[in-house]
């Protein structure tokens, strides 16, 4: 009897972690003789620690195996559990246990950074006590910080959201050109820059908005940006401003923790803010100008609407090459994707080792930074412009998008 | 020689403004003998008092004018501008004097309550003096808040982007469903719930998403908020509440104000922030729950992709058929959207006087409010349902959709 493949989902959700969800179990389908069945475990390491584990066989029977391909979310669960350092640590017992009594043979693991830990861990106990279960990893981040792979499935459409979403913001934005204004949008990415970079794909024309860009890889000087928006004012009435929630003074202090520093409401208590509300206060108090800002928020990571083609087809491809991967007796490694042309652009899928991957972030490269840290260079955009590519004709029903749900 | 159409933007601009004004200037070339020039007054009236406008020929000849159908913003640029009450003001004899030198035989202006109050005084002064320029309105707005018609062109796609965005947060917000947590999500319309009653198209089945859902049009009790937020949580592990911008207190007290009165960021300035903000913060300290707040901001009347091809016909439909009522020597009056039959959905377009517009607000329908001011009834799902129909292909490039620029 051939052994059970166990597949799960770990961290932050993306528009396309599905979709590699359904790549994998539509490879394992298709390979019916290799595996026994294929499990799907719900929240992640943690919920199959409490034995909490389906078989996506009924989520075929349910009818919602095609539906899951442009759910946003993760479908089945996430979890944000690290594993102890310590090989010995009893947990890795029970784990093994589990793995052994529903005779796991297979593992995969969609995630990002600490996801890859967990493969690193689990492949690396497994070595060390002869067991024959295979560990891979897929990759998913819309952070797109993933060392190893020149790209990571759902930072396309992460992008691609910002993009088409700051275009329309600096159209709306540019209504009243008759009267100088600041729109400050937010991106997401803490520590890396790779989101709020793709902000530059919104221009149409040379001098288009976004006209500054600030990144967490550099320094952010609150005096330099009120001169710099006060330069840029001169020529543009109506600025727009994008900037990442992760960007931070010399000392390392986020600019958002600025504004939280010292906020109290009425019992007293914190009040948290975010970066661009903090500008937005900054701008009105300094310059003294209509300011507005918008944090792009979750749906940067959910927007089903704005699935880039590209990336939704290299998720289900992550899926299946992991699948064909572990088949094939590899363990303690990620699927990654090789560039291998520019233009027209082509990838091929390959697997490296996780000890090279996990714990790792890629930070944007500072070379693509320019014009003193407000601008990205054309490097940048030749990059990220093919990830974008293609848009997704989704199931709609009543006027709204169909997805799957797991009840 | 035939008298030129004059036509203008005004107000907040939605997703399917410049769509009622490429219906405008579509239907009076496909009149061509019935009118000189079609002329764009740039940022509305105001604009045109500094004698600012286009001749919308040169919109065509740009190649945009197709474009313009599906792009936000308001292509000719908005203005903020309230006549004066008293007619014999100076400013009423320069408007008129302007209009004459144009050859301006109709004048068209596309907007909200406000707008219409323009014309309303135009109008006024037209009659009073002797004036033959025929003044008509065409509605636009996101909030649905225009008296005397069914609804307003804008509200479709808003409503669409609004229910849309919510149930993907619902998926995003619902990954560590093995963990309890809160997700608020701001939704605009300060006076009237018509925006943030329509996240109750997102849900999906029987005790979906959004659990919670709070309009302007009821008094908001903070203690009364968390108790229920409370009881959901027992049976809802992922909570997602969704709230009106302009959700107030007994007192009338914005629920945004309790916050940004005593906020003070460390020059000792105030720190605005919005209800969604201020909520989370009371949910962290009161309850002790993760808690997350999404404002939805622009974005709900800005996006192109979530347009409704019912909200995009029928903005198209307004502006032709402004222009057919103007020919025909109709003034002082606003187009309206009377529903025929509910289902299947059908309206006709017809003319109201703009006294009885201007001015005036439409308030959510206090019977729709349902289970003491936190959810919304069958009622409202069937108006709104057929608004949001329809998914339109826009013009894409290189990825995103290509919009028109005047430049």
């Amino acid at each position: 009897m051939e052994k059970n493949l166990l597949m799960g989902q770990s961290g932050g959700p993306t528009a396309v972690i599905n979709a590699s969800l359904y790549g994998a179990v539509y490879a394992a389908r298709n390979q019916k003789d290799s595996f026994g069945s294929v499990y799907g475990m719900l929240n992640g390491i943690e919920g199959f620690l409490d034995d909490r584990y389906i078989d996506m066989e009924s989520v075929k029977k349910a009818g919602q195996l095609e539906l899951i391909k442009t759910t946003p979310g993760s479908y089945l669960g996430s979890c944000r559990y690290r594993l102890p350092e310590n090989l010995d640590d009893e947990v890795y017992r029970v784990i093994f246990r589990k793995l052994k009594d529903c005779n796991v043979g297979y593992f995969l693991y969609i995630g990002g950074n600490d996801s890859m830990d967990t493969i690193s861990k689990l492949s690396r106990y497994a070595k060390k006590t002869g067991s024959e279960i295979k560990f891979v990893g897929i990759p998913k981040t819309i952070d797109n910080d993933l060392v190893g792979t020149d790209h990571a499935p759902g930072y396309g459409s992460a992008a691609k959201y910002i993009a088409s979403t700051v275009r329309e913001i600096v159209l709306d934005a540019s209504v009243y050109d008759n009267k100088a204004s600041v729109t400050i949008v937010e991106i997401m990415g803490r520590n890396a820059g790779w989101l709020a970079a793709s902000c530059v794909l919104a221009r149409k024309f040379k001098g288009d908005n976004p006209a500054l860009i600030y990144l967490p890889e550099t320094v952010f000087n609150q005096e330099a940006f009120i001169q710099k928006v006060k330069q840029n004012l001169e020529i543009n009435p109506n600025l727009v401003v994008c900037i990442s929630e992760g960007i931070h003074d010399e000392n390392g202090v986020f600019i958002c923790e600025l504004a939280n520093k010292v906020e109290k409401d009425t019992f007293g208590h914190k009040m948290l803010t975010g970066a661009g509300k903090y500008l937005e206060n900054l701008m009105k108090e300094r310059i003294g100008v209509k300011t507005r800002s918008i944090e792009l928020n979750v749906n940067q990571r959910c927007s089903a609407e704005l699935l880039s083609e590209v990336d939704l087809k290299e998720a289900i491809a992550v899926g299946e090459f992991g699948v064909k991967s572990v088949r094939k007796g590899t363990t303690g490694k990620m699927v990654i994707l090789k560039r291998t042309n520019y233009d027209p652009y082509r990838v091929e899928y390959s697997v490296a080792d996780i000890g090279d991957i996990c714990n790792k972030e890629k930070a944007f490269p500072l070379e693509w930074i320019t014009e003193g840290g407000t601008n990205i260079s054309e490097e940048f955009i030749e990059y990220a412009k093919p990830l974008i590519y293609g848009n997704v004709k989704l199931p709609i029903r009543e006027g709204l998008p169909e997805f799957a749900y797991r009840r």
